[in-house]
């Protein structure tokens, strides 16, 4: 690469572009780890896209009609801080820069964007940027088709690496928006041929152009480090009718040693190299210093969008104060206050007309009432519409031409599906939630964990949630999944029992404001356990007492959930008829529970009675509520599964792994 | 569809299909659940290839040489059954077919590996089989080029619908395939255009043709009814210099009422359509029945492979004794005798030089003795090979050029990448393992839950393990890993301490016959702690008394796994030098301890001492071992994470999360 040519084709352009390149460098060099490369290669189409296209403003990073930019391949971080540093974002001063990868900044490894504002998604698994941003460009349709073209109308850009576009996520993403000719979808593929192994060719001849293509997209290729050929393919990217692929051809680790190999992928960190290299650059000032001048041209670029903002909030000003405030709070994600009163309604109707549904079903009639008053959820399910009962009859299918429908046809795309449903809930506006299959938790599992930690409000429903869905067998038959996401930090599992617990379930689930609920509901029919009806959410509290023995006469406990819990009562009544005074104790959300003050724990699980788990899944996780969480506590024993199913009718299953009342009678004798 | 033109134009190719429709709605009518559709659309790609190509044997199901028949879109299962029973498996009397789904049978919901002969691999779960496949042809070049085009000549055929190809997965399996010219990998699209919401066409528009041949496969269209083109296609295909497709147009439900709709996809019961349905194809019999001319037929395909097996054996015996045995040990998966001798030098080179190395690094170690005596692994990595340290000096890279190679550049694919292992060790004579950072235990989920429940011996080889990776930061820290794999049924996770251990835990993993294993391993550096040499394989007993305390005054008991061990051995010393006698105990696999008969675990772990559990991970999982199997055994304390991680330097995380030698003493003293 001819770096002088470069230097002297576009030197405005090109001292900008280069300090990306040389904060990228200082930084990596500081904290003596990170990756060097690819900042230093994508500097030139992210100078261009800020400078002339991206609808930002450095002052106000959460204007709601910014254009979002996404960078999957998250491990290239520096390029997004020092964007933020130099257009002057107020979470990035220099001393973050400097702080790059040390404790308690803002510039982590790779981007989190519970850290700071001007990230917009957490990235570093690779794929999920540029699936999330199939959730940006989706949430952006749904809401300009509600709230008017004034107030929503801008795109999502994204960088994308090899590595994002080798993960099978990134074909869920593609074709999802190739089907939903999702136009203000822009992705930049940083086609630098060169991965930590070696070239690209080592383990891929894909033909990029050709597949995106083939999934709908319009692709141009053009020289990644000319700015000219960037601005014009940005600018007609943004007329498309469909989503556009800008092909980038780069090199990695421009004008370092390391160009064009993998240890440019790397941290670039030798003294000598690095001096050559912005030698090459012309960049002649000290470790992390920007000269006046270029400084000043980049915070110029980060106030270019000021009036534009200026605009826009003379734009919302001028809608009905009615439609406003209903956009500010769609915005902000608070739940609409009739929310409590259908679920209290809902729950009143159904303990006392004690229905026996599936929670399946029972999560459909919460979606129901809810659906209508809560005009920000967005449903949906990976072609199993009809068995995750997740679509309801006011929500219109999302579509080219029905961009207000409020239900979405995934496809086959666990994955995809849980990465959009992210990039939905950090767009804002939407709440999403979607349903699959319990057991297909592992496919979507990556994006799962990032709802987590990402702190985003997604909502899971997950039917068929044990051998109680018969006869398709062990591989569809979820025995480790409870355990799965109970294990993972910031993350609520609920599993109701009935109607009344699962429209519980649901309304804490959807007045979360930064924590990913999982629903685990049955495909079989459950008998109504709850038969009074409260006001008050016991399902909130993790764990209560739902049938207790004479007071004075307690000698069992048993534990359950979801569609255990009816087993549990028709085990107590055997228990008592005998003599055996029994409390069950439902634990819908073991989180919760557990969230609660040690009184109240200590209140629905005294020691002293015996205890008697049921839970049709592995005994992991249950351990602290049977041995007792300060130990010395009871004897206990568990029924549940320690295998994975089998394929049979449920109620063979049930029988044939011992999950049934007369073993839990059996297991608390044995203990007495 | 004119079934009558279909009738007439092919009546003894149409009889054959047709027996496979005919047993199809007949088990799913018995079972009232399954689904019919796609084997009555598939019956005539599946006839011609069983007829005309698929080399196997019936009598003989194990035959290494056979053709591998892939049902990728496992739902379809009454297709395998039907072709299994119809061409005289042993496994597949009539009996099993009228068993469909019911507790016991071989014909589960989902073809399942385990259960009978002549399932190649279980499937379901969509886009694993197309994967698995992948593994299946690798294994076979790999093979060919070890023992010889004349032990090892064989095809891989997949069917696979829609959804396998919507799955993330898929894409990643296809561009492997086509980066690796696996020409005889031939995988039929069951073009139907229906999935369960809908048509296809409701998310998806991908011109699959021009996606695959942007992989780098050849592509063939037929119309999949037509017998004289499916049979032209197969030939073709067989030809190929690349992977290929045949996509298959096809009618779900052929014949049935709801042929062509989303309800055909699923159990086609009603009785008048069955007899309408039965009717149009001519099928007079009753339930279950198969003109024994046609059976005879069926039954005649079943034995066409014979000559060519004995012709087979015939070259088998003329190779020299020694290759033979070679070839019949490495497809038996029994390890080598000199396994245990490599293993124990390692052992006592490490306990006597005491390295201090990080334990990926052990693992290296490990396998650059293994490698050379145990011709049958094949390593890999998704784009982390000098990370994982999985590629040994020995081994080559498997490439177009050099079958041979023992090592697979998988690229950033993951779950490709756990699927292909698993599709290598169904085949037989290949003992996979790979690597990629523990964290993306999430993207390889779906297909290690597979290596689990198909008894597969895969080895997961995670590296960096912990917040002691650093400043990747949260994206890249495990915390909930060791508990989600914990949770999985026959599944062994090891947390080795050093080197001593690592090449433990190698040894089990390494001639286990039926379970995968998860190798837990650090970025960082640990010091050994094993300092004596034993011949004995500590780590297969689970766990075990690394250090002791004075014979009468034990008051503490410390539980470590992996780099937290070092922590306890420090935390011990502390404790024993203010008088208070600690025992550590190692605890590299919770599985195989529990295995242990109680003597043993109760002598390792004794009620009465206090114990603190130690492990960069979250505690669930540990209950068990902390506030004792029994109950009311001991009171206990954990050290480790209950939150995600950070991005920082490792010993500052450490220190962050309270990780310490003297976190662990405070919390131990707290204790007593």
């Amino acid at each position: 690469m001819d770096i002088a040519a470069l230097r002297s084709a576009h030197p405005d352009h090109w001292s900008k572009a280069t300090a990306i390149r040389a904060l990228t460098l200082d930084a990596v060099a500081a904290a003596n780890s990170g990756h060097s490369g690819m900042p230093i290669g994508m500097a030139d189409v992210a100078t261009v896209l800020f400078e002339k296209h991206l609808k930002f403003d450095a002052s106000a990073p959460l204007w709601h009609d910014r254009d979002r930019f996404i960078l999957s391949a998250g491990h290239g971080s520096m390029l997004l801080y020092s964007l933020l540093h130099l257009t002057g974002y107020e979470d990035f001063p220099l001393d973050e820069v400097k702080n790059f990868r040390q404790l308690g900044a803002k510039t982590a490894g790779h981007p989190e964007n519970f850290l700071a504002h001007g990230i917009e998604t957490t990235t570093g698994p690779l794929g999920q940027g540029i699936s999330n941003a199939v959730g940006f460009a989706m949430a952006e349709e749904m809401l300009r088709a509600r709230f008017g073209k004034k107030i929503v109308d801008h795109h999502t850009y994204v960088i994308a690496g090899d590595g994002c576009l080798m993960e099978g996520v990134s074909q869920e993403a593609i074709s999802l928006a190739g089907r939903h000719e999702l136009s203000k979808l822009i992705v930049f593929w940083d086609n630098n041929n060169i991965t930590i192994d070696g070239t690209v060719d080592l383990a891929d001849r894909t033909d990029q152009v050709a597949r995106f293509k083939a999934s709908g997209w319009d692709v141009q290729e053009i020289d990644g480090h000319d700015p000219v050929a960037i601005d014009a393919a940005i600018a007609k990217a943004k007329k498309g009718k469909r989503p556009q692929m800008i092909a980038c051809k780069t090199h990695i680790a421009l004008g370092h040693a390391a160009q064009d190999t993998s240890k440019g992928h790397g941290a670039l960190t030798d003294p000598d190299q690095m001096a050559a290299a912005k030698d090459a650059y012309g960049w002649t000032t000290g470790p992390f210093e920007v000269p006046s001048d270029v400084k000043s041209a980049w915070e110029e670029i980060g106030r270019r969008g000021t009036e534009e903002r200026f605009a826009w909030e003379g734009r919302l000003a001028e809608i009905s104060d009615r439609k406003r405030a209903e956009f500010e709070r769609t915005m902000s994600g608070e739940a609409p206050k009739k929310l409590s009163s259908v679920i209290r309604a809902l729950k009143k109707q159904a303990s006392e007309n004690e229905p026996k549904v599936a929670t399946r079903k029972a999560s459909e009639m919460v979606l129901e009432v809810v659906n209508p008053v809560m005009p920000e959820t967005v449903g949906g399910s990976a072609d199993l519409t009809g068995s995750n009962n997740t679509k309801t009859g006011d929500m219109g299918v999302f579509d080219v031409d029905s961009r207000d429908g409020r239900f979405v046809h995934y496809g086959i795309r666990e994955h995809g599906m849980a990465a959009a449903m992210n990039g939905m809930a950090l767009h804002g506006g939407i709440r999403p939630y979607s349903g699959t299959f319990m057991c297909f938790t592992d496919y979507a599992r990556p994006a799962m964990r990032l709802s987590a930690l990402m702190q985003q409000p997604v909502v899971y429903v997950m039917t068929h949630d044990s051998i109680g869905l018969g006869e398709d067998g062990p591989t569809h038959q979820p025995v480790e999944h409870l355990a799965i996401s109970r294990a993972t930090p910031n993350t609520l599992v609920f599993r109701p029992a009935d109607v009344v617990e699962t429209a519980e379930a649901w309304e804490v689930a959807l007045t979360q404001p930064g924590t990913p609920s999982v629903l685990s509901l049955t495909r079989q029919n459950v008998p109504t356990v709850r038969k009074e009806h409260k006001t008050k959410n016991l399902a909130a509290q993790g764990a209560y007492v739902l049938a207790d023995a004479e007071a004075g006469k307690r000698q069992v406990i048993l534990i359950a959930t979801g569609s255990e819990v009816s087993l549990a009562m028709e085990a107590r009544a055997t228990l008592e008829a005998e003599g055996i005074g029994t409390r069950v104790v439902s634990m819908p959300c073991m989180e919760l529970f557990a969230d609660q003050p040690e009184s109240y724990r200590k209140r629905v699980l005294p020691a002293g009675p015996v205890r008697v788990g049921v839970e049709a899944s592995v005994r992991q996780g249950w351990d602290r509520w049977l041995l007792g969480e300060r130990g010395r506590e009871a004897k206990s024993d568990f029924v549940g599964m320690s295998s994975f199913g089998a394929s049979a009718p449920a109620e063979v299953l049930y029988d044939h792994f011992g999950i049934t009342a007369d073993n839990i009678v059996a297991k608390a004798k044995a203990l007495l």
